[in-house]
Order: structure tokens, then C-alpha cells, then sequence
């Protein structure tokens, strides 16, 4: 199946000031749709980042995908590394690690894999579970991604959830959180107050919800010693402890002494991170991402990686629409390795570019789309008017230290402050 | 795609009296062929061990499949681990590492993967390789297999080959391999006579193809002491020393020794093996082999695990016929980590059960077969005489020891003999 052309839509939609150890979300998440024409008429979607340092290296692979073979994936990843030759994205959010030749090759063959499996799926008339090797599972599990916030973003916009700046109030956002989806787990999103304020929302949240696992995830926030802390303090509490600290052997540190395991998108986010990883025995879940990981294929064999060593397996989130959630649980589904429910931002959001009604929420899972490819349909009305936000919205990278300054003039990054 | 059915027949085929650490070759090697009858008059093939205690493992699986769908490959595996309930095949030939109940739903499961992926593709209208990812290879290259042979079965049945137990003619085997199927690589089956007649049999062909890589593999006929010594006398000769005495640990202390990577497909035979080999750093390459690593996808996945670790991926082989090479051939197209030519048995069979022309070799490799599913197809006659031959031979197990008691009264397996 030949592909003829790749059409690339920047688009932005309304994110919510939510906090984190970097500063707040800007007022527009921006992300990428790729539409991949193939003949026979049949359009393969992908989504990814949308910040401009990827659109251009994106664009540049795009470029040259022209007269090969949607089928042909290891022909597709040639080409992509031959685009970018020795390219680097540097990553300026700074919340999924380190960079590197092969992580950007990884992030930009990936959204093109999804694209090409989408029509994949198209053609021969299979969702992409089942190219993938069918369903481990009916359902994917999520889990509630709670975010200390503000209540409004600096040009006045508010939201539904209102303020959460306190353990009580995101007990609330918890509650409200887990009624509307279902939600059988949590995660709060820390590294925004000291870890003394942290650790009571975490031990608020255990009372309020005694039967949910819980997480936090600092984005190493904490220094190895306040780690350990930390980790001694939610000992009994904590399903497992994200990122408390930077690095390898920073977090080695911290898992001598920690009960639970600790969990990563930061110090392993790529292959090359495993071994050193696993030398230190540093983590004890890996969060995988099929955005960085280089797509769905290599995201379900880190599965099988991770099981030989003994590592769980979860699934990290950035913001995200419909196109990139669908891809998310395909793989998910099809990952028999996976040992813990995903982060999804999905509650988060107001707006999508994808046709309503496919992916829902039920108990906190998502059931795996049943159409052709990964199942979603792009909704044209609504992309065109998220691709008009991005164009207005002035955006072209996330920069949350910045907008940050806006709320608290002299903020810098909170990485290892406490 | 509903499972229908499942129809296992037992074959047998002329094998030549190969010598290797554990005896000699029987007159016929066994196999088996699994017709998957799906849907809309599909059958998925598939082919594996035909020793007895296979067979019977095999059937209890496949009874519990009519009903199942063929695209749904995890919960394939999910009927054949309960079918399986803890059985354990012990290996009785002993030339493919230890046993365990995961090793055997491996292996039971991966014949069934293989003919549900054959169906699959069937059904789809797609070749194999395109279900894995597709081709990161359009051609696979083989190595030329040579063994130190006798030139007559005990029932006087002769070959086109003759005799072969001095370098001189092994030379001789290879020109004629090599002349016949173009091999680019070398590998001679060793553990049959002293280390010193058969490094004395690779610097012989050194010196007669100085172009073409080496490998010798003597089934751990070795102790570490002359394995460390074979390592230092082929030093510059060797691409790789496969399997020269037992256990990871043997294995590492012959590594430290040694200036060639070791090569294994008896201590890392699992999943469960790569994390102490890892540890010990006992091996440099891995000998994948579909029929016990658990399928087409898992064996895929290897390649991803190997290139984590920075260890080489080449392929094993047994005694086979033209379905299991063509789903060799599948999965050493689609894994980008194969950094070897692979083995096979392929010159040594005189008979087979599929219809010939799909499998060629040209300059030792074999173009990726283009039909749907696997691409190529049962010849039902000779399957009836394969299966006659297995009925009329009397063997139902792989025993080289004992055959080879009627060629040398008193011999035992020359495991660690040296
Ligand atoms: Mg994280
Ligand atoms: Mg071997």
C-alpha cells in the first residue's frame, strides 16, 4: 500500500493551569495530527507533540515518505533516521528525561508507525490490537490524574474543577474525578508544594479512598534524602512512588531503602537506559510511552523487556486528544505484560478532533475500538478550528517555568528543591 | 475468525546419520504439522517437534481450542497454559538447555501462533512478515550447517553426501554445500571428536574459504579449561564460539577468556535465562529458535531485547521441513536486531510436505515467500507419506544415544567429555 502524501495539522486546545514541578500549564496544549494518504484513498491518523522543534523534524521526515510502503515499517524507520540524521530535540517542558539522536528518532518514526498502522488497519479491515497480537484484554484501565491547580489562567479563562491548592481540595477534585469516570486508582501530580504538604494530600486521599492505589509523581522534585523520607513516610500507602528523584543511580539510592517500587518516565525513556537501570536495580515499574518509545511495536515488546527483568509495566501521559488515547489503548490491550492501570489527562480536557462516542469511559477503562485501524474518525470541523487556535493562540512550545513568572514572578523549575 | 478444528500429523523424514555430542542422527527425524481449521474455509499451518511426549502435550491444547479466535493470540496462549495446567517436557535429545513448564507452553504455544498467524494472513490477504512489523530484510541468509557424518545408516541406507569424519572431508561437504546453495557463513557441528581434530577441521576451512565467517558448536562437549583453550587457539578465526561447555556460569568464565563473542542456544533458552546471563555476561550472542522461544512474536520481541544489551541475534535450527523455514524466514525478516546468518538443516532432507519452489537459496539466502500467511502450501501426498513413514518407523522420540550404540557399543553423551 503506497503512501502518497502525509499532511501535518498543528493544533492546540484548552488545557487548564495545572501545576507541576516545572511552573503551570500554558493556557492551549498543542499536538500534531498527521494524516498519512495512502492509495486506495485510505488516510492513516497519528498524533503526537506540537511544539515547533518537532514539527520541523517531523516535517522533515514527512517529506520523504512519499512512493514507500505503509506495511513496510522497518522501510518507513530508515527513512525516517536518514531525515534526521543526527537530530536532537531537546525537550524544553524538561518533564521526560534526557535527550538523544535515538530518542528523536524514536519520537518521530513513532507518530508516522501509528499513522501507517492506522492504515494498516484500514486496509485490510482489522483494528490494530489485532495486528498488534490481539487483545490481552477487553478493557484498558486508567487511573484519575489529579493536579494541584488555580482556579483561572492569567487571561481570566476558568474551568469546572476550580482551585486545588490543598489536600482538601483535591480530595474534592478526586471525588469528582472518579464519579464521572469510574476510576479504580489515583495519581496526583506533586513537586508543586513541600513534600510535608504532599505526603498529607497523599495520606487525605488514602482516607478519603481506601480502596484506590495511589501514586505521586514529584518529577524529581526531591533530593535522594527527602526521598527516602518520603518514601518511608507513605510506606504502607503508596502502590508506587514516580520520579521522586533524578537519575539512575539517585533513584537506586532511593529503592535500597524504599517498601514500594519505584516508578519511572524520566531517568529510563528509552532502551538505551535499561541496562544501566537494571545494573543499579533502580526502578521497579517502567512507565512506557508509545509517543517516545519509538511507536506501538517497540512500546509492546519493552513489555516483554520488562517481564524478563522482573519490571512492571504502566503508561505515562501528556496531554493528548482522541487519536493518541485510541493508540494508547490498542497497544495497551495488546501488551499482556502490562501490570498497572495508565495516566491519561483525558478528564482534563474539553475539546477533541476525533468523532464522539468511541472512546468512553466506564469503571475507569476504556473498551478497545472495534473499527478498522485504531477505530476513531476525525472529526474536520473540529480540527480546523483547533488548528485556527493554534494559529491564534501564539503558542509554539511549552515553556510552564515562564508562564509560571506570570503567577509567581521570581519561580524557577522545582527539580531537587526540597 | 472462529477456530474450527485442529488436525496434528505426525511425519517422519530421511535423516542422514549426523554426528553430534549425543550420538548420531536416527534414520528418521520427526516432526510434526498442525492444520488450524478456521472460518470461511481457512486453515492455518503450523509445524513443530514430533517426538511423543510433544505430541501429547500438543493435543491437550488443541482440544481445548474449537471456539477461540484465531486473531485473538493472547487468549490462545491463556487455553494452552490451562491445557497445560505445570507439564514439563523434559528434552530427551538434551541439545536445546534445561526444561521448564514455561518453556514447554513456549513451546507448545508457538506451533499454534505460527498456523494462527498463518490464517491470519490467509484471511487478510497479507504475507506473515507484514503481521510482524514487516520486512526489514527482503532476503534471509543462512549459514551452510556442516556435521562430522558416517556414510550409511545401520539399516545400510546411504547418502549423496558420504562419509565425513576428518577435516579433509568436511572441506569437501562445505565446497559441495556451498557450491549448491551459495552459503556465505560457515557453521560445523562439533562435540564429536577431540578439541584438537576439530579446531585442526576449522583451520582447515579457514584456509579453504578465508571469506566466509566460522562458528563451531560442540553442545558443551567441553570443560572450561579446553573451551578457554579452543577459544585462544581460534582466536582470529572464529565469528563465533557457540556453546562450548555448560551453564552460564562455565559460559562466563569461558567469556572472559575468550576474544570471539559466545554464541548459546542451551544456557539462555528462556526469557527467565536473560537476566543472570546479563549479570554473568556470559554470552554475546543468543540463538533464537520460534519453536521454543514462544512463538513468532515473542521471538521478535528477542531481537528487541538483545540490541537492549548489546547482545548479537542470530537463529538456531533443528531438523525441519519447508513450514517451519518459512516461518523462520518471516520472523528473520522482520527482526531488525538479526545480526547473523541463521542456521538451518535444510540440506540435509531429501523429502518434504509442502509444495517446492516458494523456499529457494540463492547466494545461502531465501527470499521472504509473498503469498498470504506463511506462502506456501501442504503437498497432501507427500504429507500422507510422511505420515505413513512416521507410522512405519518405530520412532516416537529422538534418542542419538542409543542409535549410536549400534556404531560404538559402549559410548555415552560426550557432554563436558573433553
Ligand atoms: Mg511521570
Ligand atoms: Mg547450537
Amino acid at each position: 500500500m503506497k503512501i502518497l502524501g502525509a499532511q501535518l495539522t498543528p493544533v492546540a486546545f484548552d488545557d487548564p493551569p495545572l501545576l507541576n514541578v516545572m511552573g503551570v500549564h500554558e493556557p492551549y496544549a498543542l499536538r500534531s495530527v498527521l494524516r498519512l494518504q495512502c492509495e486506495d484513498g485510505i488516510v492513516g491518523l497519528g498524533e503526537s507533540y506540537g511544539d515547533a522543534p518537532f514539527l520541523e523534524q517531523l516535517g522533515k521526515a514527512l517529506a520523504a515518505l512519499p512512493g514507500l510502503d505503509a506495511f513496510d515499517l522497518p522501510a518507513l524507520r530508515d527513512s525516517v533516521a536518514r531525515s534526521l540524521g543526527h537530530a536532537v530535540i531537546t525537550d524544553a517542558h524538561g518533564l521526560i528525561g534526557g535527550f538523544s539522536a535515538n530518542k528523536t528518532l524514536a519520537s518521530v518514526y513513532s507518530i508516522i508507525e501509528v499513522a501507517a498502522m492506522d492504515a494498516q488497519g484500514k486496509a485490510l479491515g482489522v483494528p490494530v490490537v489485532d495486528l498488534l497480537g490481539g487483545k490481552a484484554r477487553d478493557r484498558v484501565d486508567f487511573s484519575a490524574y489529579l493536579f494541584y491547580k488555580y482556579a483561572a489562567h492569567q487571561n481570566g479563562r476558568t474551568d469546572d474543577w476550580g482551585e486545588a491548592v490543598t489536600p482538601e481540595q483535591i480530595v474534592e477534585q478526586a471525588r469528582r474525578m472518579i464519579g464521572q469516570f469510574g476510576f479504580g486508582s489515583i495519581k496526583l501530580k506533586g513537586g508543586v508544594f513541600a513534600p510535608d504538604v504532599e505526603c498529607a494530600t497523599i495520606e487525605a486521599l488514602a482516607d478519603a479512598f481506601p480502596e484506590h492505589p495511589l501514586r505521586i509523581d514529584p518529577n524529581t522534585g526531591w533530593t535522594v534524602p527527602t526521598s527516602i523520607e518520603v518514601a518511608r513516610r507513605l510506606g504502607g500507602v503508596l502502590e508506587y512512588l514516580e520520579d521522586p528523584t533524578p537519575g539512575i543511580e539517585g533513584m537506586a539510592q532511593v529503592a535500597r531503602e524504599a517498601r514500594m517500587p519505584l516508578a519511572t518516565n524520566m531517568c529510563v525513556v528509552s532502551f538505551a537506559d535499561i541496562a544501566p537501570a537494571v545494573r543499579e536495580r533502580a526502578v521497579g515499574v517502567i512507565l512506557s510511552d508509545h509517543h517516545f518509545w519509538g511507536g506501538l511495536r517497540d512500546t509492546s515488546a519493552l513489555g516483554t523487556l520488562c517481564d524478563t527483568f522482573g519490571i512492571g509495566l504502566s503508561m505515562h501521559s501528556n496531554s493528548h486528544l482522541g487519536i493518541s488515547l485510541a493508540a494508547m489503548v490498542h497497544v495497551a490491550a495488546a501488551t499482556r505484560q502490562l501490570t498497572y492501570a495508565c495516566d491519561t489527562h483525558w478528564p482534563w480536557k474539553t475539546q477533541d478532533i476525533i468523532e464522539p462516542g468511541v472512546l468512553t469511559f466506564e469503571n475507569g477503562s476504556v473498551g478497545v475500538p472495534t473499527g478498522p485501524g485504531l477505530g476513531v474518525v476525525l472529526d474536520e470541523d473540529e480540527l480546523a478550528l483547533a488548528h485556527e487556535r493554534y494559529a491564534a493562540c501564539g503558542q509554539t512550545a511549552r515553556d510552564d517555568v515562564t508562564y509560571m513568572r506570570q503567577y509567581v514572578p521570581s519561580f524557577t523549575a522545582n527539580i531537587k528543591r526540597w
